[in-house]
């Protein structure tokens, strides 16, 4: 799966700023960076008279718009998704994910405290990796100052980016699912070798499938 | 795999609005539809300030914003993508994807003719699944009004929509690959039959897999 990196913190702390360096920096160390953003009062992004917008208003569930240097989607949804159902969305082709506004105990965390707004951070130290903070803290937590993107760079790039390569993710029933080391090779063969058997496959360097099926057809399968 | 059904027509023909009727009347009857256009010039989306728009400024490879109702997605590509690329970024969640200005072979396609424009076809009639022409013309392609836009949604939904249900879609490389009904079944049971080995999964109604791996690894298998 691919690593993902959530920027926490109160609101007027410095999340986006943080952000846009951190992504700056990383794609400077040649990385390949995806950002999802939680907007939590909406947002807006297409607009009236342009065909995104004239398809959604048709009622289409889903817009993508495709060109030769960009693409754009835009989807109706009826709950707010998951980081790990938003990171399916952006696809398998990145090396890290940063998040801004998802505070998920299981994420990997960064906050960015600033002392004029609140004297507390608002996670236990044992759910961040570290704090970017204009004062210095008692906290067990690395701490890093605000402008110290190459710092906080070097920390996640040493945490996640050094076994870049190999990688498996799987969904079941839309949920992410995670593996263990010997799941993982198992099913990485499994999937390998059922794909050689096809004609006219040599190799697989990738492999994307999605299975989409009535419940009452899988569950009774005899396997 | 989605059923994809692609507008083609001269420019100023009124491939954008028939676009627009088709998706209002496929959703009256309850279809999920997604739509996926191709902007040969290019396009704006993201606005200069907009948080979309600072990340992908910083590099960012992709953008994702995400609120209760809706997201989107902004995504740089380094050459443009097929419509079956851009399916598999639509997801999985569509009974059809409709899309303007694809008109590769293997696409199912209906023509938009306008008898100011030009006397004939852009396509061929084996390439067609129908005309809609403001003027009678003379092929074996069945001929709709511009304004029967109930007629389109009949065929379609006659010629592609009746088998909703199972599904799996496989892409090797990136690469959509085609799957015969014994190789479908058979997929599909392996495919079943390996997550249900996992703890805690006692059915299996969707699945999506990626794996994404170094070449050597998997092709030397011993499968």
């Amino acid at each position: 799966m691919i690593p993902i990196v959530s920027i926490v913190g109160r609101s007027g702390s410095g999340k986006t700023t943080l952000l846009e360096k951190l992504v700056g920096e990383l794609k400077a160390r040649n990385y390949k960076v995806a950002v999802v953003k939680h907007a939590g009062h909406g947002f807006e992004i297409d607009h009236p008279g342009k065909d995104s917008w004239r398809f959604m208003q048709a009622g289409a569930d889903s817009v993508v718009v495709s060109s030769s240097g960009k693409l754009a989607l835009v989807r109706s949804v009826e709950h707010e998704l998951s980081v790990e159902d938003l990171s399916r969305i952006v696809g398998a082709d990145f090396d890290i994910i940063l998040t801004e506004g998802y505070g998920q105990d299981r994420l990997t965390k960064i906050e960015v405290h600033r002392k004029e707004l609140c004297s507390d951070l608002t996670c236990s130290p044992q759910q961040l990796l570290a704090v970017v903070t204009d004062e210095p803290l008692e906290t067990s937590v690395a701490q890093y100052a605000m402008d110290d993107v190459v710092g906080i760079s070097d920390l996640i790039e040493q945490m996640l980016l050094n076994n870049r390569g190999e990688d498996i993710s799987l969904f079941v029933n839309g949920k992410f699912i995670p593996l263990n080391p010997s799941s993982r090779e198992t099913f990485a063969g499994i999937l390998a070798g059922m794909v050689l058997t096809l004609e006219g496959i040599e190799e697989v360097g990738r492999l994307d499938i999605w299975l989409k099926g009535r419940p009452e057809d899988w569950n009774t399968h005899d396997c």
